[in-house]
């Protein structure tokens, strides 16, 4: 189970490193390059479907990606499930549902719905009162069946200005009423109010960042704050747009292919993510199988 | 209409440039570099589910993306079909379903189902008889309702080494049967035995290629043996797993994200591709909306 | 065009009848006895997938439930959207999307998200304020390219007990922000406050109702109070719910399928709805292509 | 485990009775009125969606519906999935996405991809050879993770018209190389063959039959030939398609929905089903769990 696996590392490791996908196939390079979880982010998820990060998508299309990932990898998923998509019964329904597709974890938020990234410039961000965020744990907690399975209550209370001291008390509410780690996020560009928070926090539940604004920090530095987890959540997306906005340029004002000169993976690392050999293997054995059974000279 | 824009660019321009796409944000920035069109490709699409291509996914999951594209952009989608999924009636029941979400062209090579990536090495590259696929050529004729949707054959003649007098025999008999355009497939290094075709052909229907092995390549050879449509078809995806292996191998080495030196697009640029600003602007056009209605003062 | 069809009838009946499919099987059966339109409803459609009517499905399942309806029937489709799933950016991106999957018309609601059913003893029936549900009826009308495509606007105010006066006033707010229809529900026994409300309105746009409880009421009834569109919104799946339970239970004490009561159509009759006979007709009418070709002697 | 729970019943029961369902809803009713386990028909899903049985629907859409059946219900489903949608590469495919979403067991029959419906007068019914047809088993068999899940092999010998010998060789053959079940189907108005077929068959595997053109045949008779399975695989659609004929032809010819006589259900009866109440009674829990932590007096 992924999320056995998923408690075992945050018991054993000084932090895990997550990272951000949007597909299966961003999800596998994430595995294959020695991450500890992937964090399917609803940022990046969005922009692969070229739609506003607010709440656009629905639980469904957001839960194929996820699901996709699961299929595909062995290290655990953690699903960025924004607000929830609704109210306690709407958190309740996604926990079974992901949980049964083997996802590790889920990531719930207490802002309104329908939301907007955090990131963005005059983006609104208010928060849904204590007592309403509260409900959605107590039945996320209520709906999960495998206690390995984690609910991750992502704080918004410095990204929405309502201060440390709101950031605080949700926390607690939240680890009370439940959640098994504490999402406290910030788009500060020094890591100054999350350590802040990270040193005043008195609660048992493990303390999880995402530091897109404040990259400078050093994972030394996260773990001498006692952080947990860190999510690097859309670097690939950006590399990825960048890198096809380059060569997309390159191809369209050259004559040829041959002259473009941003770097490619070849055919065949692409078959090989893809298990296109693995394919021509299978049907090797089933040729040894057919010969067994006498069907094949 | 997308479909009769595709038809004006063929009939008005030396050569069409098609540019692979596998989800709504690489779709949308081919569109902004300034490709004619977009390949909705069946092998990137299959590697970002990180499945083989090989018939694995469905044409429920490759129609879903090229939908998003066609919900996306403005340019032409031109979609990848495989061998079309099956018989005359899948063919049929496929190019509904395309024309009406709106795509412009539908792609069907002549290969057995299921296929094999036709540059696979060792891979299965059986051709289905003449008269069968000439049967589901028709098909795709009498099912469409716009009659510049078009229905472009592939021909893997050259792929499965069945040759050049076969490659222009089935051409013939494509174009007879109501192909509106004739893919020629080469895994050559060199464009000549796709020269040979162009220069062979006495049809009237468009010569397409796509140069993935013979990417030296010119335009202007292309124009000059009377090739109608380029098809950069993977080279999206690759730049894209390149990018990405480079930046986790950086991130997973690196105990700060502002030491990783991998090119990546800011927040802003991501933003922008998914209309978040759009939404922003929306805002305010409905604030003054309301103020007119006099709910806002 | 479908929404062209909606608004004629609507110009030139007395009364249009809807009645309620949860799948494309149900809303080819109602389109085949003679209804005007289909009623792509959210209670039907959530109980096929047994779950509550209370917002638990996302718009993605309601989609592909109407879109489903849409590729298969001539007649229009009213797709029941609930409260619009979100808000105004929500409204917005859903119209866009029924819109192009050639669906006629969309109706939303004013109660909070997430609603449950409106007939539902103690059930949550909150109204959102009239301003914030003015602004999703903006979004909807700016959103929409088809100006015959019909936002119809369902007011929950005397399900909430909000009164008679609440209810004029927000069907008057609505009108002014562009619905293009009313639709009044009740949950009384009798059609009395939703004759009261037909009487007293002095808006140009038609009103619709849903007398599942009122079931007493006469066509002649609804079109002397100037109602123009009647749902029947629900019992096809009762009707069909009833009779699975009835044959489930006589198949289960039975030792034979052959005495078992239970009246069920014949497969010939569901190979017709399905169009399996279509099937067979088109691969003769392929043989007689591929005789012309010379394929086949 | 369900997969378990069918492998004790084929156990313990002299006869397992399974009955067709082609969604939740249907599927819901199947396990409440007492059968072993939910038939998850081809033929049934295709009506519903109004396409044609003939491999029209891909495997993702029937896939959708079994396991929307799985989430749903506590009894075991059994996935009819045609001929396994391609070839071993497929059925491996499909083995794994079936078995994670708690399917306990697939069908897949050895006719020629695409197929039809096989009570179909004149339907196509070629047979694939007993060569691939076992390479698919292998490939089932080499899939799955679970041992109890099971692969049931589907003999259309009969309905093709290859005779009895060709049906008992190739049950030998798919028994040999890893089928857990053996599924011969007849079209037959007697079930001499079937019994014919039960009465020389010399192997371990169980026998499972659909007794849809012979529905004359009791329980007692099929257990006396040692048939260990029998699926009633389309009586809830047609008795679901004959009931909403009925009441539809009723209310177009009425003006009132109180003078139908068509018996539907309550709609608390349809609240039951899809746990409407379920939502009422988590919401006091919720009160209460508020109460506990200050949240509420």
């Amino acid at each position: 189970m992924k999320s056995e696996l998923l408690r075992k590392d945050l018991e054993s490791k000084s932090i895990i490193k997550v990272c951000g996908a949007f597909d299966a196939m961003s999800a596998k390079l994430v595995e294959y390059h020695g991450f500890d979880a992937i964090w399917a982010g609803s940022f990046a998820i969005s922009a692969t479907h070229a739609v506003p990060d607010a709440s656009i998508l629905t639980m469904t299309e957001f839960f194929d990606a996820a699901s996709n990932m699961a299929e595909t990898c062995k290290i655990p998923i953690i699903a960025d499930c924004d607000t929830g998509y609704g109210g306690p019964s709407n958190v309740s329904h996604l926990v079974k549902k992901y949980e049964n597709a083997g996802i590790a974890a889920i990531c719930i938020e207490d802002k309104t719905f329908p939301k907007q990234n955090s990131l963005l410039e005059n983006g609104q961000n208010d928060l849904i009162s204590e007592k309403d965020f509260v409900a959605k744990i107590i039945a996320a907690k209520e709906a999960k069946q495998d206690q390995n399975f984690m609910v991750i209550a992502r704080i918004e209370a410095l990204i929405s200005g309502a201060g440390m001291d709101e950031a605080l008390k949700r926390a607690t509410a939240y680890e009370n009423a439940g959640a098994d780690a504490i999402l406290i996020h910030s788009k500060k560009k020094t890591p100054d109010e999350v350590f802040e928070f990270a040193d005043s926090w008195k609660g048992n539940s493990p303390v999880v960042v995402i530091p897109t604004t404040y990259d400078t920090v050093t994972l030394d530095d996260l773990i001498s704050h006692k952080i947990k987890m860190v999510i690097h959540a859309n670097q690939t997306l950006r590399a990825a747009h960048a890198s096809m906005s380059r060569i997309l340029k390159q191809m369209i004002n050259s004559d040829s292919l041959s002259k473009v000169k941003e770097e490619i993976s070849s055919m065949e690392e692409i078959f090989e993510l893809q298990e296109m050999y693995n394919i021509k293997d299978k049907e090797k054995e089933l040729e040894k199988e057919l010969k067994k059974l006498g069907y094949i000279n």
